[in-house]
């Protein structure tokens, strides 16, 4: 028996900014005598409930529901760690739960699930669908993560948002906007090769092609995807039916004679003589994380804009600039989904706020500019009355107007 | 489209107070800065989750996980509403979250679920336990609770409470305690007659035995329940195998006829002639709410004491003496289980601060009486030490012994 707290790791300041975990729970209503504790609990609290038993829809009103987001991992691929378990998932949860309430004021609740069969998982988030205004999936692997999020989306009647994917993509997209505006160039003109085919390499290649970039081409570790390539999932066979006009094979790096953008969600490397060979004012985002795929220097030599995930490098791309927003504006009006539309209106509403600013060294906006959640949470709020997907009309272009405590 | 928010009842004050929800997610730590950002989130977190990784104990010293209680239902038992759902449950949950917090420092969430079968049931609670240093059952109607608590705690580490049947429990035998000492009498020398068989009512009488009342009888909807009675589910068998020795058979109120003590737990009402026919100095707890059983100011006229579960009349029982203490408890120590003994430690420690104060009117503490809960922690934290069910040893005798945020 432990007599002692563990205190191995506390030298480390990330470890003891991490003790005891970097949320609570704190109640919004004081409770200081019986007369308070017969409202908020016991006998008065069976009013509200009755209430709710008749109309459903009052539960948006008078819980916490409909300001609620579960973040939800079975922990199978945690940032670059992979497969490493629910248990050490939590902290990234919890750091997410901590930028949605920090960016958005969501309450959101880390769920880290031991199960990881795909249909067992569907069913366990089904049956937690009533606690929670939506439902932001998290680092689980490809290509469970598309059949899982699919079959969410179908049976739930709140948002669901796998963020690896779509919040990546709205980054991604919103930053190429800016790029294309720095290097004088239309999304349609663009001739991009995506490296990695998980989820956010997919989901990535998909909203560029919503948004209308002229052709992709995508690769995983076997390589660049075409049509017929042998042993596709049907995800991939789905991604080379959409892209690689051109049909070509091979390796990423051949793929990048004469291309516009790079964009790296791969994990791994590129060369450098296969950047020196793309277009002039080419547009590199080497976006894995924690290791970009080249040295953010090393590609500026041979590229109009560079782009990485990581804070200590200009043109961070980081999903924190999406999810926030994205989820507000949902909650906001009660958005029964998530549409492509409304991603591609959160990509648009960050791209705006960075506008004729634009340089090679700010294609996007800082982590902590306040304006984009709010930006973005509007943008989407539009959108999902635009396509009847609201349940109700809060959340005016001017944002969110709902107090929030 | 609803263009306003629905305030349809919100003129009623609880209702008022309940608009938005009861409890809300807080970041403990702050990030006001890409550093910030770096250490909470990514890249930093990742050393946190490799650490837990290697060594799966971790997690309760660098996640919110080890002073976490799920708060789970299914909505079929809902106060004294029955069978609502888990959408109309979720403003008792939200109270039992408020006064986790507000009693013992316990970050408990609510988790209404959409699935009523047993073994799906259990399928899902199991699939979240990483998420939770401890599981509060609420509120799951009888007899399915029992077989879904008992097979979540064979099957979870972390400790497993149905609230409705050991809450009810724990605070029922502290107040009989009491009520023994201020008539006089020893719990061996007592005849307690229960009436209801449901979550609470079997959990009490079980209770009772373990602490040596001398006999019981128990009854449900059908009248007495002995040895051989038709019908018998496999609880109820069991209760029939320890109660009763006299083998009475009808109606409740015949058994009354010389009792010592009436537990009334079942929704119903007692006849006043029964009371006056039970023996002197009789002690009456009619805890069906927000019905008692009969008037407190009846039962009085023919009983030494009298208890009910409401605020407005002395003596209220309320289970909200116990579970918070019950879990910072087993937190403290980060328990395994919750033993029998831990129950009685707990009711025991309840009786104590009572003590030699009992009269007619003060056989239980106050709902504010700030002493209970970690009076509650340290005797369910010493006897999970005394029982080997401790993984560590805080909580001293002296209560919880770590910083709370």
């Amino acid at each position: 028996m432990a007599a002692e707290p563990d205190r191995t790791y506390d030298a480390d300041p990330v470890f003891a900014m991490h003790r005891g975990g970097k949320i609570h729970v704190r109640p919004s209503v004081e409770v200081t005598d019986s007369a308070g504790l017969a409202m908020a609990y016991t006998p008065g609290v069976a009013r509200v409930c009755s209430a709710i038993a008749e109309r459903p829809e009052l539960a948006a009103e008078y819980t916490w529901v409909s300001n609620t987001v579960a973040v939800v991992t079975d922990g199978t691929a945690v940032l670059g760690l992979g497969d490493i378990g629910p248990s050490a998932a939590m902290p990234v949860m919890e750091g997410k739960a901590l930028l949605f309430k920090r960016f958005a004021g969501v309450d959101a609740v880390p769920v880290c699930l031991a199960c990881t069969e795909t249909d067992e998982l569907v069913r366990v988030v089904t049956a937690l669908a009533p606690s929670f205004g939506g439902i932001n999936l998290e680092d689980i692997s490809a290509p469970r993560c598309f059949e899982i999020e699919e079959k969410l989306r179908e049976r739930l009647d709140i948002p669901v948002f796998h963020d690896d994917q779509h919040g990546t993509a709205i980054v991604t997209l919103a930053a190429l906007r800016s790029a294309a505006r720095v290097t004088g160039r239309r999304l349609g003109d663009l001739r991009v090769v995506v490296a990695g085919a998980g989820a956010s390499g997919v989901a990535v290649s998909k909203i560029l092609l919503s948004a209308g970039v002229g052709d992709i081409a995508v690769s995983d570790s076997k390589g660049l995807i075409y049509r017929g390539r042998d042993g596709l999932n049907p995800v991939k066979a789905e991604l080379a039916a959409m892209t690689n006009r051109a049909g070509l094979q091979g390796s990423t790096e051949s793929a990048l004679r004469g291309a516009d953008v790079f964009i790296g969600l791969s994990g791994g490397t590129v060369a450098e003589p296969a950047l020196a060979g793309m277009a002039d004012g080419a547009i590199v985002f080497v976006l894995s994380n924690p290791d970009p795929e080249v040295h953010p220097d090393v590609a500026r030599a041979h590229a109009a804009v560079v782009a990485t995930g990581r804070s200590d490098f200009p043109n961070q791309i980081n999903n924190s600039l999406a999810f926030p927003g994205v989820f507000r504006g949902a909650l906001d009006v009660r958005a029964t989904d998530i549409t492509e539309g409304m991603k591609l209106a959160a990509a648009d509403a960050i791209a705006a706020l960075v506008g004729e600013d634009a340089s090679a060294e700010y294609v996007m906006p800082s982590q902590f500019d306040e304006r984009v959640a709010p930006a973005v949470a509007a943008a989407v709020a539009a959108q999902a009355r635009a396509e009847g997907v609201a349940r109700r009309l809060y959340g005016t272009d001017a944002g969110n107007a709902l107090p929030r405590k």
